[in-house]
């Protein structure tokens, strides 16, 4: 069976803020941005798994990521296409806003 | 003793998401930018007064408003200035993002 993932018109704004409401989420978040399509096991280093699992089901049904299986893992895809359809600007702002140093 | 707004440069991105994250926080993101300084009681027409209460502590303590006594009531404000200061940009895409029809 396959991941669920929702219809560009189904994405719901309060998801996306969810999805993106967590420091490591959003993180993930930034490196698709900057690196493209990444394999599941090359983000987050030193996460247990369930935690892991836990961040993709979030990203994945909030609509932020497309989860894929590619060969043996799992391959996390920013939906930038999508997510500017549906908001337009909104995924843009969150970058440059991700970009702003945290709190010392 | 006052309540707790965090400064303009201490506003973390994830906890304005957290405060984004739900339909009734985000609605009144929506008055207050459209209507300016708004009693609380006029918000948010019949939800308990407990639920509310931690809607505006979500909202207040990620930076998206401030929370005044005014007579017998609180005022609530968006914190614009502060957020367009902080995150430039940010506010405007949210509120571009939320005028976009919910699924149905």
């Amino acid at each position: 069976m396959g991941l669920r993932h929702p219809q560009t018109d189904q994405i719901r704004l309060e998801d996306v803020f969810t999805a993106l409401s967590n420091p490591m989420r959003l993180k993930v978040v930034r490196t698709l941005a900057e690196s493209g399509p990444t394999p599941c096991g090359s983000l987050l280093d030193g996460v247990p798994k369930s935690t892991l699992t836990h961040h993709w089901r979030v990203l994945r049904e909030g609509g932020l990521i497309r989860q894929e299986a590619l060969g043996r893992e799992y391959t996390l895809t920013l939906r930038r296409a999508d997510l500017d359809e549906r908001f337009p600007g909104l995924l843009d702002a969150v970058l440059r806003a991700a970009r702003v140093p945290a709190p010392g």
